[in-house]
C-alpha cells in the first residue's frame, strides 16, 4: 500500500505526490508543518497543507525572487528577506558580490530548523557571515525600519494565516518607508488562474506606492497551476531597463538574463489584471 | 460522495480534479476516450487517461500552437493540422485571414465526434467553409504531401498509443518535403520536468532537417507540470525576426506579440536540451 500527499489547492482541483515517509509533522505556534519526503520531488516542505518547496523544483522560485531585483538595483548591499525561513532566496542572494548583508526575518522558527535539517543544499547558507538570522513577525520589523534596506524580498506563505498582513497596503507602505530612496522590492503574488482578484488588488496597491510596477511571472510546476506571479514596487529603477552590462555571470538553473526581461510578457489574461 | 479524476502524469505524481459527471465514456479503435465535465475546469477531454483539453485552460495550448508559426510565415494561405480533433487549433487558425484553406487530418473520428457533442465553442469551427476535416492517419497524409502546406501543426498526444509514429526523424522529414519550400512547421513537445530526453531528442532530430529550430513555451495548467514547450522547424522565416508590421490585432486570451518573442527565452535547464 502506497500514501500519496494530495493538496487541494482550489476546492476541486490539486496536486498529488507518492510519498515515502513523513520526516517531520508538527503543529507550530505558527501553522502546521509537514516534511515529506516524496518520490518525484524529494524532500518536500509543507505549510498548512500547501506545498511551500521541494529539493527537485525549488530553484525556479528562489532564483527568480532573488535575480530579478538584484539585477534591477545597481548597487544592492543591503538585503532583506521577509519570510522565506528555508534559506532559499538567501542563498540566491548571497550569488550577489555587491550584497553586503542580508536579513532574514521568519516569523516561524520551526521552519528554519527544520529546513535545516532536512533541505540542506536549500537552507544551509543561512550560516552565512554575511546572513542575520531573525525569528521575528515581518510586518513589525517592516513598521520599525526606515530608510534601512536596498531590496526587500517577500517570501510569504498565502494570505491565509501568519501571511495575512503581508498582503495589505498598509505593508506595502511600510515597506516602502523600509526602503532607501532607491530601493526596490518584490513579493510572491500567487497564481493568476485561481487568484486573480489578489493580483488585481496587489498590484493596484503597489502601484498607488511606488512610481514603477511591473508583475513578472515563473513556471512552479509543485504550486497551483504552475504559473507563479511575482509584483515588484521600485522607487527608481526599472527591471526592464536593466543595462546588459549590469548582468554578471550566475549559477543559476532557471534565470537568465534573457529571461529577465522576457518573465515581463505577460499571457493577455494576466496582463489585463493589471489595467 | 464526491467523485474525483485523477492523471498521474509520472509513476509518482498528478494532478486531481473534482467530477459532477462522466458525459461519454468509449474504447474507440484507437484509444480510449472519455469526456468528463468537472468543477473546475468545465467539461475536460481525456485520451488514455491523460488530459487533451478543457473548457477553461483550453486557450493557452490552441492560440500558442496556431499563432506564433502563423504570425512568423509571411503569407500563410495553405495549412495542415496534423490531430487536433477537438477543433481548437483550427479554430486559431482561421483567426488568420490569410489562411484559404485549413485541412485538419485526425486519426480518430470518434474524438471529432464527441469535441463537437460536448465541446462545442472548441470545435464549432470545424464547419468553417475554409476547413476540410479528413478522418485519415496523419504519418500517411504528411507521406503522401509535397510541396503542399505554408504551414503545418502537430497537436498530438503524448508519444504513446496513435501519436507514436508523430515524434521520429522520419516524420519530420515527411513534413519538410510536404511543406512549400519556405515553409514552418510546429509540434507540441511535452513538459521539460518530466520528459526532458524527448525534448533534446526530438529538437535534434529537427534541427537535422530544418535551417531554422527553436523551442518556445506556454503555461498550461493541466498538462504535467503546467510548463509546455512547442518546437518549430522553419525553412525560412525565423519566429523571432517577425517584424513589428507583420502582427495585426487578434482575440486571444494568452498570446501577445509581445509574448511571441518572449517564450522563446527559455529557462536555463530547458535552453541547456537544444545545445
Amino acid at each position: 500500500m502506497s500514501t500519496w500527499f494530495t493538496e487541494k489547492q482550489t476546492e476541486n482541483f490539486g496536486i498529488t505526490a507518492k510519498i515515502k515517509r513523513s520526516l517531520h509533522t508538527e503543529k507550530t505556534d505558527f501553522q502546521q508543518l509537514d516534511m515529506l519526503e516524496t518520490e518525484e520531488w524529494g524532500n518536500m516542505l509543507v505549510l498548512d497543507d500547501m506545498v511551500m518547496t521541494t529539493q527537485k523544483d525549488e530553484f525556479v522560485y528562489h532564483e527568480m525572487v532573488a535575480h530579478v531585483p538584484l539585477f534591477t538595483h545597481p548597487n544592492p548591499k543591503n538585503v532583506l528577506v521577509v519570510g522565506g525561513g528555508d534559506g532559499g532566496v538567501i542563498r540566491e542572494v548571497l550569488k550577489h558580490p555587491e550584497v553586503e548583508k542580508a536579513t532574514l526575518v521568519e516569523i516561524d522558527g520551526k521552519v528554519i530548523e527544520y529546513s535545516k535539517e532536512y533541505l540542506p543544499e536549500i537552507a544551509g547558507k543561512l550560516e552565512d557571515s554575511r546572513v542575520e538570522v531573525k525569528v521575528a513577525d515581518g510586518f513589525m520589523h517592516i513598521a520599525e525600519s526606515e530608510d534601512d534596506y536596498d531590496v526587500i524580498m517577500v517570501d510569504s506563505t498565502e494570505p491565509v494565516g501568519p501571511a495575512v498582513n503581508l498582503f495589505s497596503k498598509g505593508f506595502y507602505e511600510g515597506i516602502a518607508k523600509a526602503l532607501k530612496s532607491d530601493g526596490i522590492f518584490v513579493a510572491q503574488t500567487d497564481n493568476p488562474w485561481f487568484k486573480a482578484d489578489l493580483i488585481r488588488q496587489v498590484y493596484s496597491d503597489v502601484k498607488e506606492t511606488f512610481p514603477i510596477t511591473r508583475v513578472y511571472t515563473a513556471n512552479i510546476p509543485t504550486y497551483p497551476s504552475g504559473l507563479w506571479t511575482f509584483t515588484i514596487g521600485s522607487k527608481q529603477y526599472d527591471p526592464l531597463e536593466v543595462s546588459e552590462e549590469r548582468f554578471h555571470a550566475i549559477e543559476a538553473k532557471y534565470y537568465t538574463k534573457e529571461l529577465h526581461k522576457a518573465a515581463f510578457a505577460l499571457p493577455k489574461f494576466v496582463r489585463d489584471l493589471t489595467e
